[in-house]
């Protein structure tokens, strides 16, 4: 199979909202008027970002889900992807269910896939999302880090910590029974972006990111941008990790210590976090409704920089969790 | 240095066209009114697409100007990109002249850096670019591949073939004067986009594409994306490749059949084939005229398919040369 044939077969689809899809030089995209366009890159790599035996229909799912969770922190409407995929050969038995997996995904989200590039080369995929953010009055309504105001609450969607859960049981650093493995191993390989919880909060939350580095580390470059600081109470964010809610998981497998780590610096997790005014919090209960999407107020802005942590009692503890750096 | 200095230092730049830039989970753009984004995305690869010790400075060049090519073709006007790299550490004596190569083109071209990804990994260089077409009384003023008609005109921007001749002096199966290899070292490492040529053309040429993986292979996808044929004059493109009309490069170097097909289906040329009705012949040379950039006409489109050579006598000639594929 050639490099025309495998575009042809697993990555050419009719465009309904794009002007011009795959098969020319270039994709033509005619945004809505009165809109701006919100554009994001995620690049992953075998052994870095999955595992080389990972199910590629999952994978496919992966690629394009980090990328609709940078355009949820935005506050974006999906619209259209491209693809730029570096593999080791035209494998049709790895290339059909990798496409299965992102196709089906791109279809959940209407995002289509509209143009990019096949190469031969150590396996590497490389999508840029494109999505839409009204302007009201001449006001932008994307989310921005830089938003968040000494006072603002501070909240996480979903569960925290799962998937490095079930990364340190595929890499034998802790045994997990089965069923809690499935499932956390399901939210690192098949993470949910949040798109619809993201278009809910435009006009309500004050700043938002998506945790993929980790939460502490994603939520400083929140407080970074917007020269803020925040207290985080650990006695509820430890109860965000799902396996350790199950009846049948023990919490004594995992160390109390280990469980908030992976909480607060897991990665990989493609939750939301973002601050909003006290005044907002009904507001924000009625996002997370209509996005069918549960939210979790962890803690509070303060106009002093850093990110501290306490326990139930609002008592200082210490901070000793890194985020992921990819060059660190 | 972290992943985060990385970007700091070498790839986040102020923005004037862009409302957003590098720094938050998306870059966001506002096309003008009246417009069509057209978009483009390239995948460099080390070992398939340039050699392991090339020049970093160039090859940040040559990898914005492979996707400034496509918005080439599609008559569109750089605006924006994204920079996706794996490397295999954060080598600053790498970074710096990559980047320096990289915004150097930008720069020249107004096309603002707005977002990207860096992970390790085996060194991938993918960029998405952005640029803007307008739409005129209803109708998009992008060229696009199918518009060609039987009896239009067949052009080629610039020069063809100096870029496989270099490529094969460095892979040792030739043997080239310094100077000579100089010079189609240039076009290899440095190609120039013919990005004003591109849009000088819209109104004027029926279909276009950039040449990126041999004259023939590239003009057949116009062709049969119009539902057209076409017959090219052999004694005139012979002539397109720079090296051999030096003076002090002896034809002799290279059988006339190798440059044949150097010109014909050597690849990694990036410039412009393109159709227009012989009513536009003055339009087309004003084209060029206005964008600095010679045109050269070869051929003619025909109402039967497939693409057929003649030599200066209109006699046929064997078609034995292959275009360029990733897989095959």
């Amino acid at each position: 199979m050639g490099e025309f044939d495998l575009i042809a077969r697993y990555f050419t689809r009719p465009t309904t909202k794009a002007v011009l899809g795959v098969g020319d030089d270039c994709a033509l995209l005619q945004p809505a008027p009165g809109t701006q366009l919100a554009i994001s890159c995620d690049m992953l790599v075998e052994g870095r970002h999955f595992f080389p035996d990972v199910d590629p229909f999952t994978l496919g799912h992966k690629a394009l889900a980090v990328n609709l969770s940078d355009l949820a922190a935005c506050g974006a409407t999906p619209l259209a992807f491209t693809l730029a995929l570096a593999l080791p050969r035209a494998d049709e038995a790895w290339l059909a269910p990798f496409s299965r997996g992102l196709l089906a995904l791109a279809d959940a989200h209407g995002c289509e896939l509209v143009g990019g590039d096949t190469t031969q080369g150590p396996l590497n995929i490389c999508i840029t999302v494109f999505g839409e953010v009204p302007v009201v009055k001449g006001r932008s309504q994307a989310l921005l880090r830089s938003g968040a105001r000494a006072g603002d609450d501070v909240y996480v969607s979903g569960t925290l910590g799962d998937a490095r859960l079930a990364l340190e049981a595929l890499r034998g650093t802790l045994a997990l029974p089965a069923d809690v493995l499935a499932e956390a191993r399901q939210r690192l390989e098949q993470p949910t972006p949040r798109v619809a919880l993201g278009q809910a909060l435009r006009g309500v939350a004050s700043a938002a990111i998506d945790v993929s580095d980790g939460l502490l580390g994603d939520l400083q470059h929140v407080l970074t941008a917007s020269g803020v600081g925040a207290t985080i109470d650990t006695s509820i964010a430890i109860n965000l990790i799902a396996a350790c809610t199950r009846p049948d998981c023990a919490a004594g497998l995992i160390s109390l210590k280990n469980r908030l780590g992976y909480v607060l610096a897991g990665g990989d997790d493609y939750e939301l976090a973002f601050t909003a005014p006290a005044s907002a919090r009904e507001a924000v209960q009625a996002a997370a409704r209509q996005a069918h999407t549960p939210v979790t107020r962890i803690g509070r802005t303060e106009a002093e920089a850093g990110l501290r942590l306490t326990d139930g009692q609002g008592n200082a503890l210490p901070r000793s969790f890194a985020s992921f750096d990819h060059f660190a």
